[in-house]
């Protein structure tokens, strides 16, 4: 079959891969109903995290189970089901805390940038939905897989209670999925930080109420001056930057807590800087697996549409125009038929 | 009258000073019922922090108003009243918001190691009782305006909740203030770091289940075994130092929230190490204005008995001593007769 495969910087490849195999009892393969290009993806791509050998990109999926190992139970080939990109036992004390994403038994999901894909702990990590969705929801359920799941977690880390006034700093699918979260959690207020016209509306769409489109100095004064100089009462850290960071910190107002999604890059913290500010910080790779069945019945029952995120579609074959397309912000997010 | 002035490490001195005086319509003069040490003065005594002019030290009261200034409608001579070491307006955004201790118009109190102090924003600081304590409970009175508040403040930043696992960094006057919070909030479990005779009996008064006496790596391996592998729900760091920071983060489960009220010296937050281990962070100067009524009725109710952390009690004159036996430790905390 076709996979993706990362090389190095700049160097990803749609090629011929082996079909992946049940390799232990409690895996899973599933037929991806679709794919799509993370974020975070990008990361190894652009050369800001290294790739020392050859990597099977790809951690988004939902799709058709076509085989199960011999310990899986709660699925069965010809379900439909999401899984997150965490793969978790959800059966140990952290599953059980929430925290899926530290599962004690934690793998991170690969290779899905493919037709086929290998789900270890299938148990724990998928969740089947009780018939076969809908042809026109595969890109909602898709987005429930991480994007979804992530800004979902963004808001809850950074406790998004109805009324509250909520930053999101960072306009990437992440981002728009934050506000979309914000939105269902009735914030009362929700400010994105965004420059790009396409992902302004999109924002707006999904419940933003203000957009900032300044930056630094200029962007903390607008935000500032919307909150009658108080800041926020949830910041969602959507990119991951030493600049985002120093953003969100600025507009998170004294007591507020700020939910960092974005994979900290040159990130760090003054003990006593962020002591005498009292701003809290919740985040990590998110426990999606906590909020998956929630986030699936959203979409079956049409309440949320959070696909709209993807704005460009290409055939698996062209996957690394979609890296490029996302890298040069010429994309929001890019699904990938397989 | 007397007062106590550090004039630099090791050199505190108690001498002749001017009494204080209304010098704006929203001051209080109160006369101290007793004064105290506090643990945070350790650190300019040390000289860990300048001391670039002599300061005029104490910043824990409680006492008779003596004289209120014009603009003063909540306290009136004569009422007993007990104060935060944060001076707040208790109206402004911050402070509506639960967080005082970042009031728009935030002062911190000085020179209450003296028989008469002076209390800016009396009318948002001061909180009166409805008649004269009896004299017995004046320790534990004091002991609301500062050290329980904060240790109240780090259980509720690490969201201690009824049947929670916790641990207490820290065997000072706030560790075992914290252990007592966490008690009243009904902690399950509450695992405190000493190597103290004295410290860890009051601790188990107080209400710890578990004394681990080990530090670094070991004190981790222990509590790792008490908690079944799993880590802390909410870790209270009452130190601020780099290595119990260290301790804190160590011991604190994926999804736990560390609430960290000793004055951090020297500790920094790797942004990507802190994303990957998932523990949250709140910490800050205590908003012990929030607490004060709630901690002064458990204290008029005589359902806590937090002035027993108290267990030097010295004339204002021989101050100089309550420091050097506080950081000899020799004493948990030294209470001043004013």
């Amino acid at each position: 079959m076709l996979g993706t495969i990362l090389y190095g910087a700049r160097d990803v490849r749609c090629e011929e891969v082996p079909e992946p195999k049940i390799l232990k009892p409690t895996d899973a393969i599933i037929r991806l109903s679709a794919s799509c290009i993370c974020g975070s993806d990008l990361w190894p791509f652009r050369g800001e995290n290294d790739t020392p050998e050859p990597k099977a990109m790809g951690h988004e999926y939902c799709g058709i189970v076509e085989a199960v190992g011999k310990a899986v139970t709660t699925v069965r080939p010809g379900q439909f089901v999401v899984g997150s990109f965490c793969l978790s036992d959800n059966t140990c004390p952290h599953c059980r805390f929430g925290f899926q994403s530290s599962c004690e038994q934690r793998e991170f999901m690969t290779g899905a940038q493919a037709p086929l894909a290998r789900v270890p702990l299938a148990d724990g990590t998928l969740v089947a939905t009780s018939e076969l969705p809908p042809e026109d929801l595969i890109p909602s359920l898709l987005a429930t897989s991480d994007v979804l799941g992530t800004g979902w977690y963004a808001a809850d880390a950074a406790r998004v209670r109805p009324g509250s006034t909520v930053v999101v700093v960072g306009d990437g699918a992440v981002g728009l999925m934050g506000v979309l979260a914000a939105k269902q959690m009735e914030a009362g207020r929700i400010i994105i930080m965004s420059r790009h016209k396409t992902r302004q509306d999109l924002a707006l769409e999904y419940g933003a109420t203000d957009i900032v489109a300044e930056r630094g100095e200029a962007g903390i004064a607008r935000i500032r001056e919307l909150t009658a100089n108080v800041g926020a009462d949830s910041v969602l850290e959507c990119v991951g930057t030493k600049e985002s960071m120093a953003q969100a910190l600025a507009v998170a107002r004294p007591g507020s807590t700020i939910g960092y999604v974005g994979v900290p890059h040159g990130v760090e913290f003054d003990g006593q800087q962020l002591f005498f500010s009292q701003k809290g910080l919740m985040g990590g790779p998110a426990p999606v697996r906590r909020f998956l069945p929630h986030l699936m019945d959203l979409v079956l029952d049409r309440k949320i549409n959070p696909g709209k995120v993807f704005d460009l579609e290409l055939p698996l074959l062209d996957v690394a125009e979609g890296y490029r397309a996302m890298d040069e912000r010429r994309a929001i997010k890019v699904l990938l038929r397989v």
